[in-house]
């Protein structure tokens, strides 16, 4: 009789394709994207809006909200404009970050930035448009979900991209730019709500939409807190030992910038160990949802190993 | 009016105190705008919001929108969430179109614009920041009002900003500028899309949160596209006729700017013959409203009577 220490359940046999889930969502999303924001007059701004857009990217943020809605129980079909939405929101970030009075980048994605190709100016109006378009989207696209739970999706977006959410993180951020003192605590005020707090909405709003019962959307949006603060990391450790090419964007600019980053105050092997130990929190949390979860699980790891 | 022809009915003899209504109204929104945004951490994106939300100005936009929530059978409370909105998203418009790479302009309502006060990068991100936080406060803190007519609200409030509204107007007023051959159908656009639609989706979002029938949001909604064209046929007026003083902004600039204006096109004279055109136009639609559209009426004669 072979006995074996902790036999595996059938649960935990089933082997999850990744990659294959990811770009399988990756389509659908892309093809999503294409549609919501069809050329029209005066055609430089859906020019502008559909270049940054559609210029790949993981789309993790996107594939997270269809995620979470389909574990706790909903439709894709739920989610969808949600899940662009998100993308948009994302996608109006970097354009904005990326301006001359912000972080001044040339390229995103391993292309030119949106104002690079466009002028300040229409870059301006086309992060505009995408935020004020991701609002509309979800309220007018909504289908088969009851209106107060939109309404809840709604407010969450705008919360993680004000000043309470994306907003916020980037203007600590600015100022902490060029100071050698940053403490860890700012750092992780500025993910919290740069990064963290748009992938929490993610999240939470794929739950919503669903109508997940409170303790699970409380599990999830934990779950999401811990991702998020993990990819950040991973982000700063992959600045450092990445190359351009791998990245898509200027490789070693948070050290020409003399920018605080986890790696710069924890070193890069604790920063390897924070991350890893945030992503089995995150893990910890999916535990009550079963094989369901095993999307969510894989995308936690997948962003410790990612190299770019 | 004339009266001896086509005597009066009691209905149109009440006495509209209009200066008394707006400044009522008037401070009723700054109170709400005043306690919508408090400060917290980080405190110079709040700061900046408020400096611009609370900078004065007419208050038209929330003002339209409580007096035709009202008319239609709602209260004002229904509306304030929405009307504080309306407030944060024009604020937004004039943030961004301040900027050095758009208008490039160093006062706004007689004050410093955001920029010159809190740098570019914070203005852009107040702008942002009071974008997002129009969506969210509709969505969140709209009362006794059905979901699924919020939901109508905000989808209009996206169209009215986006590329479909404020965001396509600035684009082709962007590309117009300093051409000599602009067409008054370009021109039409312009300020149909800069101007109309926000002050359109004023009246509509009020009409819609009261819940009233189509054919009453169509009438409202011509009153407003009405209005909102002889608007800015007198905000250009008003740029050659008007002092800096009397603006608070600095004035003839259009003409600096070798901007076309409804005077440059069709002179003075008639510029003022269309506006008041426009605004009859507009209290027609008023018409089966009766008295309780006073305010409105009153409103659309302000507009062309205003000197500032």
């Amino acid at each position: 009789m072979v006995v074996t220490d902790n036999p595996q359940t059938p649960q935990e046999k089933v082997p999850f394709d990744l990659p294959a889930y990811l770009q399988q969502r990756q389509s659908q999303i892309e093809a999503a994207l294409d549609r919501a924001i069809p050329i029209a007059y005066p055609e430089k701004i859906y020019e502008a809006m559909r270049y940054s857009l559609l210029a790949g990217g993981k789309r993790l943020r996107p594939i997270l909200c269809l995620a979470t809605c389909e574990l706790a129980g909903g439709t894709t079909e739920m989610a969808i404009p949600t899940a662009c939405a998100l993308e948009m929101i994302h996608t109006m970030s970097l354009i904005h970050d990326d301006l001359p009075a912000m972080d001044n980048d040339d390229y995103r994605r391993g292309m030119l930035t949106n104002h690079k190709v466009y002028g300040e100016d229409i870059a301006i109006l086309a992060g505009d448009g995408l935020l004020a378009y991701a609002f509309e989207y979800v309220a007018a696209k909504t289908k088969n979900v009851p209106a107060q739970r939109v309404l809840q999706v709604i407010s969450r977006l705008g919360r993680a991209v004000g000043a309470a959410g994306l907003v916020g993180g980037q203007v600590v951020d600015l100022e902490s730019e060029g100071k050698a003192d940053v403490s860890i605590d700012t750092l992780n005020f500025i993910h919290n709500h740069k990064t963290a707090a748009l992938l929490e909405a993610c999240v939470a709003c794929g739950a919503i939409l669903a109508g997940a019962p409170e303790a699970d959307l409380q599990r999830l949006t934990r779950y999401a807190q811990n991702i998020g603060l993990a990819f950040q990391i991973v982000d700063d450790i992959l600045d450092i030992t990445a190359t351009q090419e791998e990245l898509g964007k200027t490789a070693g600019k948070d050290l020409q910038a003399q920018k605080a980053t986890y790696p710069s105050i924890w070193g890069l092997e604790e920063s390897q160990r924070q991350a890893r130990q945030l992503v089995q929190a995150a893990i910890a949390e999916l535990d009550s949802f079963g094989e369901k979860a095993l999307p969510l699980q894989a995308i936690a790891e997948f962003i410790t190993s990612r190299t770019h």
